[in-house]
């Protein structure tokens, strides 16, 4: 763990780095007491489903009921809460953590906006992490009930390729010059990286009616998403507008297509955040081009929408783990700027 | 959410119910603010596999490198931390969430001990929540590289039987009497339960030696373990005594047997806890008196070591969920008394 002289010199560092660049320097001091007003965690969505291959060894029953779908969610509350929250959404083959602090120890945008008098809301997808998976689609095929081409799709991302997925570098081990990801502290970072079984779901996937229930309960939060979840703001806008105050979509995996009815994000202001070396990246520069479609559609259909690239506003060297790079508070604080020009205020909104 | 006032309430229930038990009242005011020095979360234990499993979808690599064995830990320090820390080791088919906000909305023992100015650390095991599993043997049989027999044992505990292994009654949906579980919201519960892969690892398994590392990193931590884990601290001390400040085994599926080499535990006190009704269920009984003779066999040898039955020391009703029944920090403020008494000053620990 880093030591406090450490930690202050870095939220230094940061804040320097930041007024550089032009956004508002991100005023936090990693060293000063936290105070949360509450805290703690819950589920939204899930459901019950009964089952016969719960288990293929004696000591657990294998009928059964189990409740699947759920979402976790971990809060924190500081004592005089913004009036907006915001909501935190792992990508994929990763888990809430990505949130936490970075693989080089440093504070995570889960405190940082938590700092800023934010509540702040991280998730654990359905079926990953602390969110449950059925084991009943592996069991039946133990069990000889089902044919092993009936096994769910349960991948994770080798370091090799997940190397040139997050634009470390042009491929494994090279890496992009003013790389910001502090490659350092990587085997921190791979330990962060878990199975993913969302590439057997159809969509929409359990997480995104699960958003849709969080919004609605807490009212009024900005949806930040990442990579794979990228996506799920907008189909949980199409769920109901209900306590969306933002999205926030950070190098999506897809944006939404040609056909999405603009409707749903009539009230809801959108940024989609790329970071560098996005033309080093063959997949990442089809992605990005595809998102320029989508916010120059909605544009033209009223909504508050925006692409920005990172090095336009003047941060450079981001890979695509934004919230771990080393400029990651000076970049949240840009983000909580962004924030504060196009959340409207609650008179305004319905 | 719980509103503030009836937060308040419960608070003073939970106080006046632990005077009345004899037990020192959980002074615990869940509406001060936290405030907190510092939080994060980290990895200990884990190591690289080379796979040519990881995936069996064109997206995904088959081939590469990942980091599996790790155990996931969050993180709080209080202002003022006392002289050991603590380090919540949750149960089968559970995460650490067991330890977090219970089913009904109060404070869990994660923020308890917090405020009781301990730092305390909350571990998912490895291969469950936020600590991977590795996907490579389900892979191998998807395609066709291995038998349907090779699956690893994969399960959920279902409502139905986890009701009596967790002794909310005799047999689901019966209740025992003066049940402190919060049955209201067992809705909540059953969606904390996750898929556990443990029961194909063969001992010890990989979450022991990341305990061991934990330990000896943080230093002077009391290992609280939950029912399957139970085992786990004494196969810790085994690894080293170096950082272990005590250990509670709460329920355990399983304690020490008979040949276990009780030297490991010289400076190191140990308290097993049973809840109520364990004399109803034949498989507690029998865990029960296991426990008997390893603690009989434990001070023969020398070792501070005490096995404790809730309603023995005034609280009655506990279920095999003790740190989320209706009196559980009630409980908890119990555990800290019985700590300020039987961890030893840094100056006679080496």
């Amino acid at each position: 763990m880093m030591s406090k002289s450490i930690r202050t010199t870095l939220a230094i560092i940061l804040a320097a780095g930041s007024a550089a660049s032009g956004a508002r320097a991100a005023q936090v001091d990693a060293d000063r007491p936290l105070i949360i007003s509450k805290q703690g965690s819950f589920f939204v969505g899930g459901h019950d489903v009964q089952s016969d291959a719960l288990s293929t060894i004696p000591n657990f029953a294998s009928s059964g009921t189990i409740s699947v779908d759920q979402v976790y969610v971990r809060y924190q509350t500081p004592v005089r809460p913004a009036r907006y929250s915001i909501t935190l959404i792992h990508g994929c083959c990763l888990s809430g953590k990505s949130w936490e602090t970075t693989p080089d120890g440093r504070m995570g945008w889960d405190e940082y906006f938590l700092r800023q008098n934010f509540t702040v809301y991280v998730i654990d997808q359905a079926w990953r992490g602390r969110s449950a998976a059925n084991p009943a689609a592996v069991n039946a095929v133990k069990a000889g009930k089902a044919g092993a081409d009936t096994l769910p799709a349960f991948i994770s991302a080798g370091h090799e390729s997940a190397w040139t997925i997050f634009r470390f570098g042009p491929e494994y081990p090279k890496v992009f010059p003013g790389m910001q990801f502090p490659l350092e502290a990587q085997g921190e970072f791979w330990k962060q990286m878990v199975p993913d079984w969302g590439y057997s779901m159809k969509p929409p996937v359990p997480t995104v009616p699960a958003l849709s229930e969080l919004a609605q309960k807490v009212g009024n939060t900005v949806l930040i998403s990442h990579s794979q979840s990228g996506i799920y703001p907008f189909q949980t806008a199409m769920i109901s507008s209900k306590g969306i105050a933002a999205i926030i979509s950070l190098e999506p995996g897809a944006c939404p297509a040609a056909d999405y009815d603009m409707s749903a994000l009539k009230n809801i202001p959108v940024l989609v955040l790329f970071g560098d070396f996005v033309d080093k990246s063959e997949a990442w520069t089809n992605r990005f081009k595809g998102c320029q479609e989508f916010v120059r559609s909605a544009k033209a259909a009223g909504v508050t929408a925006e692409l920005v690239s990172l090095p336009d506003v003047g941060f450079h060297g981001n890979s695509h783990m934004i919230m771990q790079d080393r400029n990651s508070l000076a970049v949240a604080g840009w983000l909580g700027e962004w924030l504060s020009h196009h959340v409207r205020q609650p008179s305004s909104r319905q």
